[in-house]
């Protein structure tokens, strides 16, 4: 039961850092949400919100590697593997009513530049997926110097359509962000 | 005075909005920051936080986007352009600590499913941003068609290696969405 007390607070934590980011996120909202006691969130976690935050974001991030690894190996090649990625995102969005995305992103932005054991965890978790990314892209034939940069462009273009997606609730940049990807995938790999 | 009160709340919010988001900025610590008493919030703004924070995107992104119209309108041709503004964006982000990025993203992910008014003050930044960036890509040789995705492929690469560089303190990734970036410009204008 114990484990499964703090399996719930990471769980709920990851779900509302996804949601609303962490300053909107509250002690109390997270408890609620977890159906676990106040006593319960120092049991587990001594740091408090930011080591049950940070463990959220690496375990969210986890997933949504896992996940997004799981479109991308199910692909016959790297270029339809982008293509498949891209359009899963550009579905989930429509489906979720532009709600599920990037686990981390907002969380990202707003500890950046203000905590920095939050902001090493977010960094991590990027650079998790540029090396998952970089090591298929090699695997296609890219050299590992374009396949790290090309797995930053991917990412960067995934995260950057997530935003403008959500804003303007529309998956026409992600499509738009899919080419561009499909594109840097096939020039770093020389596929045709 | 009264001007100058309500151009201070405006530019207060957008510092904080900018450096740490909206649920972590308080109605009080925008008030100390502007000089301004409580009574002139919704003097000048009644609808209060939200129309005060809309009207902080909306100024700051207007902003942002004069200031990348400046440093890509003195660029030789539409090449140099994206690239002066990617380099110029790695070089604020070093010269500020990782702080200085885009005005309005961590807001925009914030409030894309909690907030609609924000939500459409993001919107129209974004907007606004791809129409800037289409129309000069149109100037260069590219068809409409073209320019719009190409437009949304720059603002969503900007936008995706500000997270990464954010969170990992590196310019590496901008530098490799700025390589991205001139690729997908050079083919949407056919220029060499």
């Amino acid at each position: 039961m114990a484990t499964d007390t703090r399996e719930r607070l990471v769980l709920a934590s990851a779900g509302l850092l996804q949601r609303q980011g962490l300053a909107a996120t509250g002690i109390k909202q997270i408890l609620a949400q977890a159906g676990a006691p106040f006593s319960s969130l120092y049991h587990h976690f001594p740091g408090g919100k930011d080591e049950l935050a940070a463990e959220a974001i690496r375990i969210s991030g986890a997933g949504f590697q896992h996940l997004v690894e799981g479109v991308w190996d199910a692909a016959p090649d790297v270029t339809a593997a982008v293509r498949a990625v891209f359009d899963g995102a550009a579905q989930t969005l429509q489906a979720t009513g532009y709600a599920d995305a990037c686990p981390i992103a907002t969380v990202a932005l707003e500890v950046a530049s203000t905590n920095e054991q939050l902001r090493l965890a977010t960094a991590d978790v990027f650079e998790a997926w540029t090396h998952a990314a970089a090591s298929r892209l090699t695997d296609a034939g890219s050299t590992p110097a374009d396949a790290r940069s090309t797995a930053q462009v991917v990412i960067a273009l995934l995260e950057g359509a997530f935003i403008l997606c959500r804003a303007t609730k529309s998956i026409e940049p992600m499509h738009a962000a899919g080419q561009a990807a499909i594109a840097a995938v096939r020039d770093a790999c020389e596929t045709e």
